[in-house]
Order: structure tokens, then sequence, then C-alpha cells
């Protein structure tokens, strides 16, 4: 499978690493076409990986991540070409974050989210909205955390979560620990997340965690 | 020890049964004198349970449960009085929650959180918040529960979160399993998980959950 990965970031050089490890073609998205990091990126993972603007990698990918900070997603989105995305299934792992004085601050939030705007923006793309909630090693690893921890998950097309439920497989998440929140509306309750996790990852010293939904009945 | 609980929802009885199961004396506060609600619960709860105004509960209690929504929280403590606050511990578990069109919203939100401005507002109050993560049944009972599942709490005053974590054992969580994570400024973490407890409260169909961190190391 061929994919753009958009994001020259720790988790966009994570997730690429991954997926070429695992056999796929990956070309790696930026603003510009000689992002050092994305060039570097691209030497160091091997000959099925590339590297190129946003519109560049657009058009490669027959699926798309979306690794750059939640903020400037949508104009992520936007350089990479609105009928690139069409029909195409976008992961969208980002979290709309800046620090204020100190203090974590996301905006859209609570009434709005990154995923949902990124749906909304670009309604011939099949946004799903996952991985925003662990770090990079748990993403591509979960196993290196203990226990049946769970991953969430959530977008409108049936078809595009359950490509994702499979993609997630090959990262190594079982089927059955991938939640499905329902529609995109939901990527809230997961951006939302972030100031809980990020001040359990100052007080743990390390982001090797996640949550285990532990149950009654 | 003497408590106050303000609010005569669900949270509020089942916290106030609790105490007085314990061996405590509580004071249900809301209102006015006269709430059915709280008539109602302090007959049926015996002997050590009474009800009154938020004024008189307050009077009463060496230390102050806040059981209202969050949206009234500021408002029942300035009923409740500045002067019976001081120098009390005063444990939020709200959430600042209402309905609009079918979504939930939170307000205050991101920028700021209940427990904070309760702090802010009452500044010789000792505020901590915690509990608020749970519902009900598992704040009165962890054990319902399997696993080692946390609850959370914060708050500026270090001998108040050791009350609380004292008043948490008595209601079955073991001191290893509150996780304290630091000020006040934190409850917002807190707050912010309301919108995915939601989501999993509709899909499992009921609130007898929680959540076990899990780490690497």
């Amino acid at each position: 499978m061929r994919y753009a990965v958009l994001g020259t970031g720790a988790v966009g050089a994570a997730l690429g690493g991954k997926l070429v490890e695992l056999g796929h073609e990956v070309v790696m998205g930026s603003r510009t076409k000689d992002n050092p990091q994305a060039l570097e990126w691209a030497q160091g993972a091997g000959p099925r990986a590339g590297s190129g603007t946003f519109a560049d990698a657009a058009a490669f990918g027959e699926r798309i991540i979306v690794a750059v900070n939640g903020r400037v997603a949508p104009a992520a989105l936007q350089a990479a070409g609105e009928t690139e995305l069409a029909g195409k299934l976008v992961v969208d792992v980002s979290n709309p974050m800046a620090f204020e004085d100190g203090l974590l601050r996301l905006a859209p939030v609570e009434s709005d989210s990154v995923g949902a705007l990124l749906q909304r923006s670009f309604p011939q793309a099949r946004v799903v909205k996952t991985l925003n909630t662990v770090n990079v090693a748990v993403m591509i690893d979960p196993d290196c955390v203990p226990g049946d921890h769970q991953l969430f998950m959530c977008g409108e097309d049936a078809g595009a979560k359950a490509e994702t439920v499979s993609l997630l497989g090959e990262f190594g998440w079982p089927a059955g620990r991938v939640l499905d929140l329902g529609g995109i509306v939901e990527a809230r309750d997961l951006e939302m997340l972030m100031p809980l996790w990020l001040n359990l990852y100052k007080r743990f010293g390390d982001g090797a965690f996640n949550y285990e939904i532990r149950r009654a009945h």
C-alpha cells in the first residue's frame, strides 16, 4: 500500500518508519520539497521511503496519515489538495496543542475538534481519528505496555474505520482493543484527553503508558 | 466526623448515605430548607442524617462535599457562606455539564475548571478535586470494578489532599490508587474527561467502569 505521511516530527518519522518496515511505500510530506528532516528520514528509511511537498505526498498516497500538529492540520490538508484527498482514508493522529505560559492549550476544543474540522473541510475525504491518545512508542508497539489497554477511533465512514482497524492491526493492536466511539464529532472526546496525558507524562517521566478500561460486567 | 453534602441528586445521596453508613454525621444542603429530596434522604438515612440550607449544612460540617452540578457549584458555596468554608476541606466531585442539542457541553472548560474557580473564589477553603471521573457506584464501592483502576486528585493544600486520601480509603480506595496530579489548576484535566466518559457510558449501557493506567516501566 502507498502511504502519505504528512509531518516530519517524531510522530511522522515513527509512523512512516513503521509503515516502511511493514513493506509499504511512504512519502513524507511537508511544506517545502527540501525539508531537511524529511530528506534525512527518507534517506535513513530506505528505498521504499521518499519525501516531497504535502501535495506530492498526497498524490502518491492511497492513504493519508495526518501527523502534523493539529493546529496546522487544516492548512496541511489544504496544501495537499482537496482532489488528492477525495475518497481516501485520512487517519488523523493529531492534537491541536500549543503552550502558553507553560500551560497546554488546545484549539479547537470542546465545541469542536481537529478531527471534525478536517472532515467538514474535506467532505470527500474519509477521516478517522485515532492514535492521538498515546505516544509514538505505544502507537507502533502496543506490547511495550502490559495489559489489555485500548485505542479509540471515530469517524463517519464504516469502511474507513474497518481499514483503520486493519492498519492498527499491522501496528500490533488487536481489533478487540480498538474501541469505535462513533461519528467524527467524538474526536473532541479524544483530543480533550491531552491535558491529563501530559500531566501523567510529567509525573511518570515517560510517555510509555496507556489506559485499560475495566468494567464491572 | 461531621460532613456537609451539598446537593440532593444521585451523587449527594450516595455519598451522604455512605458517610452515614461509615459512622459519620451528615447534613445534606440545598437551596431551600424544605427540599423534598433532602428531607426524604435524611429520613431514610437514619438518625445521623439531617438536611437544611447550604448554609445550615456548611455550618454543621467539618468537611464539605460539593455534589451539585458544577455549573451551580460557585453559587452553592456562596450560599454556604465564605466564613463557613474557611479552613475546611472542600471536596469538589462536580462536573460543569449541560446538554445542548443532545451534546454534552462543559463550562468552564480548558482554560479554567470548576475546581480552580472554587479555590480562587474561596481562598480560605482547602479545595480538592476528586471522584468526578467515576459514577456513584464506583465512587463508594471501587471493588465493583475489577483491576487496579485509579482515582485522580488535585489541590493546593497537602494536608487537605492527605485528608482526602484517608476519606477515599474509607470508601474502599487504596491510597496507592489515588494519583496526585498536582495543584488545583489540574482540575481541568479531570473535568475534560467527561465527554469520553459519557460516550463509553452510552456504548456500554452502564457507568460501572473505570480506567487503569498501564505503564511500560
